[in-house]
């Protein structure tokens, strides 16, 4: 174990924000970025299906389009780094069998050790309305949040900035970059690098609600 | 800046996994728990509008009743810390109203620099099948996984363990919490705690695609 200091996780957490306005002059390093994204894969999913694609966006000619179906944010240009976090539409049995296929590969752990746990997912993924969130669609867009979660975490904790973004056309999104045909969809934006000398955003307090208004004690 | 290198996040994101048996006889100290509370309040959310409560329940009898509506999974009961993640019901033009207030009050704010941002959540708010996921439900749904990430995140950099989890009765939870009530509806629970030293999944290798399929390139 190599854990963390209270002091240091505190410091970063508030240390990052949503950065509004990037340094269009600085780039994440390669080795920086594989860190970012090795977090990702990394973040938990139901039952570990990570029934999702992590788009990463650099052809800038595809930035600017998709920055038209983004209210014309910035950030979307001028961003070091891109991502667009897509849930999977239907996650079948096959999605399922091929997981178990991974887990039996990364194991070596004999498949028919896993049959009950193959059934209780095909079981899940069967009946969508019955998912957690009531429908699959909302079921695997749940599950991308959590891995927005562990990327902005980690930026922070690199000392990257980032910014989550929900504010863009989701349907336009699955078009540009071809995600449809994949039977994936856009869920949520992070765009990643440094803030801009002059983000005016940087140096404001961050607001969160009083403590005894965010938990409830049972 | 107090960054963490990159050998440390990546060590800690392994050594975590989601805990099947925990350890009834070690409690996480108030100390460290106040860390993990910390890390979900300084989660981000859209707008910053926090549309969430996280409610920790400590009460034996109240959670050998939601264990029933768990599946009976032993985590319900046997961890040391046990969160449900709720979203809220509704996020009124009162609600962004309140939070205007409580950026005027931590900024020290001028409240009419703030009416153009107030009306951009007023407006997105009023037209809840135009939020990001397609319906109010889905919008402050989606939120509660980023914090159940930080959440999550924060115990791994610590060395806390924990278990995220979706398999419970949500309109029972909601209801043996008394969380219709305020407006709230469970969405995703964690459990925190200390694994056992005999739960086999423990050793279990962390099973994840592979990178190329996880991430697509644009």
């Amino acid at each position: 174990m190599n854990t963390v200091s209270p002091e240091t996780i505190s410091a970063q957490l508030n240390w990052r924000y949503a950065t509004k306005k990037f340094d269009t002059t600085r780039k994440i390093a390669g080795d920086t970025w594989k860190h970012i994204e090795n977090a990702m894969a990394l973040a938990p999913s139901s039952y570990g299906l990570q029934p999702w694609k992590f788009v990463t966006v650099s052809d800038p000619a595809l930035r600017a389009k998709l920055r038209e179906v983004s209210w014309n944010q910035p950030q979307i240009t001028d961003a070091s780094h891109l991502v667009v976090f897509a849930r999977k539409i239907e996650v079948s049995k096959a999605d399922v069998a091929a997981y178990i296929d991974r887990i039996v590969e990364v194991r070596k752990a004999p498949r028919e050790a896993l049959a009950g746990f193959e059934g209780m997912m095909v079981g899940s993924v069967s009946n969508p309305g019955n998912l957690p969130g009531g429908s699959m669609d909302t079921y695997t867009r749940s599950q991308t949040y959590i891995a927005l979660g562990f990327a902005l975490y980690t930026a922070a904790l690199l000392g990257v900035d980032a910014c989550p973004m929900e504010g863009f056309d989701p349907a336009k999104y699955d078009e540009l970059l071809g995600l449809t045909a994949m039977g994936y969809k856009a869920s949520v934006i992070g765009a990643f690098g440094y803030r801009a000398s002059d983000d005016p955003v940087a140096a404001m307090a961050k607001v969160r609600a009083k403590h005894e208004d965010t938990f409830l004690r049972r």
